[in-house]
């Protein structure tokens, strides 16, 4: 079924403990979509400048992303750069140059309009708005936010959760936006902001699903060697929101398994700088990969004592 | 079969966003031994001082625990005094009073020599020492330790860890005892140390096993009230070790049990102050809250795509 994630495409200058890149591409759409493309078919909608390379852009193609919503404007491309210390969980922004980004007005064409499943990426909540305003009967739409726009945005922000299912956000921004420091306190608030189900991304600690019915803990893959968390969680995203438009049915046991599947590509992402490490997957890589997350997690029924 | 533990009992002064005590009933070998006594049958090596209250006395008693290990000594118990914040992963200690605890020295009863289990719970590794010195052919033993004696008596607790099945310990302290970030190689790091299970506790997020075969990731349970953390570390240990000295087997699957069991009884501890929600546990309340474990972790195998 048919996937349209609305987000960032951008050049990241990234400095890890392990080794640092300049203009290595990057956004959340880029890694959503990246994702997302093992999964269903993609449709992206995102401005680059005209400095972007040309390919990561063949690179989408040959992962049949939909490239029709991807706009080039005069200009130079979305920039961030940041670094992260020996935690991985959190990275510290050092620059943001919005370049072609400040004035991106997400247009969908006809064919997009009638998108099964929606991701709103971590943009302003007023483009998010306009999204939503031009889908016409999506069957499920899951957004994203940050810190910057649950300070700034708070309304707006609160009009798109209103017309969501799902809510995808990390740890920190779901104890900001609901005043809850109890996990299960603040899913309940967010809940009751609109989305039915709510994601709640953890980093190397893994996601927890809630549904209305029950909570489901799904844990990253302790990995010898994490190289860069950057765009892990859109990957997270991206395989959670494919996984679910290639099943379209959306019960509690499906959401879990897409849950997991986001985990599972979350883990390729974070073995290697920008996308290198999604490019060349298949049905083995991530069969194989989702058997170690079982393995993981397995444990057996406990008998009498 | 028979589970030795020694480490402390003490009086403990807490304050959480939710409320507060004064000299509560802790230590780790309260904890340990209450959470251990619905599976197996303790031995507690502590000291108290003369103003320690009955009750806790005759609580592990009505739990079968064995206190002739347990000293009487001329002075006060231990005291701890500490509180938390929001992020109740992280106890900021107030003040620490030794007391009766100064002059601790661990004396083993001819039946206690011969425990089938041992842990050494978190005191110096010089008495650690001098418990092992005295056991005379356990067939399990695992240890925790603290910050605290990882600065201070490192090469002791080195000849610690050369002697013990598995060390039991907190996610910072693993990477302050590797000088590793990254919790996979911390683990490697601690069992080329000796222990050939590593057990890593991350508060809210859950344990993770290192075997030498495998990982396995034990979730903790999102509860909804989350009142009080201190003692969910000796608590997961107690019925970490408690389920496997029922079992006396100690493969992976049992291993994983083990730890899930830990984290069952770790999210009872956190439910209320002190030691009082691990009074009236039974069989049928744990296999209940252990079948929501299950529930919160389980998912399908992936099929085609």
């Amino acid at each position: 079924m048919s996937l349209l994630v609305v987000g960032s495409v951008a050049l990241d200058s990234v400095e890890t403990p392990f080794g640092k890149v300049e203009d290595a591409v990057g956004g959340s759409a880029m890694y959503f979509s990246t994702s997302a493309s093992y999964y269903t078919n993609v449709s992206l909608v995102a401005v680059i400048g005209k400095d972007f390379p040309q390919a990561p852009v063949d690179f989408l193609k040959s992962r049949n992303v939909d490239l029709n919503g991807l706009h080039t404007s005069d200009g130079d491309t979305f920039r961030w750069k940041g670094e992260y210390g020996y935690d991985l969980n959190e990275a510290v922004t050092l620059d943001t140059q919005l370049n072609v980004f400040s004035d991106f007005e997400p247009v969908l064409t006809e064919e997009y309009k009638k998108s099964d499943v929606v991701f709103l990426a971590n943009i302003d909540p007023t483009l998010q708005l306009q999204v939503l305003d031009q889908v016409e009967d999506p069957k499920f739409v899951a957004c994203d936010t940050m810190n910057l726009w649950i300070n700034t945005k708070l309304d707006e922000l609160k009009r798109v959760l209103a017309r969501v299912d799902m809510a995808v956000i990390n740890e920190g921004e779901a104890r900001m936006l609901s005043g809850e420091s109890n996990m299960v306190q603040a899913a309940q608030k967010i809940m009751e902001l609109g989305p039915k189900f709510v994601v709640i991304k953890r980093g190397e600690y893994g996601a927890l699903l809630f549904t209305p019915d029950d909570v489901f803990f799904a844990p990253a893959y302790p990995l010898e060697a994490v190289f860069d968390p950057t765009g892990a969680g859109d990957t997270f995203a991206g395989g959670l929101l494919g996984y679910l438009a290639s099943q379209m049915t959306f019960n509690s046991q499906t959401m879990r398994m897409a849950t997991v599947v986001g985990c599972v590509m979350a883990s390729f992402c974070v073995e290697k700088f920008s996308y290198e490490n999604l490019q060349d997957l298949d049905y083995k890589k991530i069969k194989s990969r989702f058997e170690k997350f079982q393995n993981l997690t397995s444990f057996d029924s406990l008998g009498e004592l």
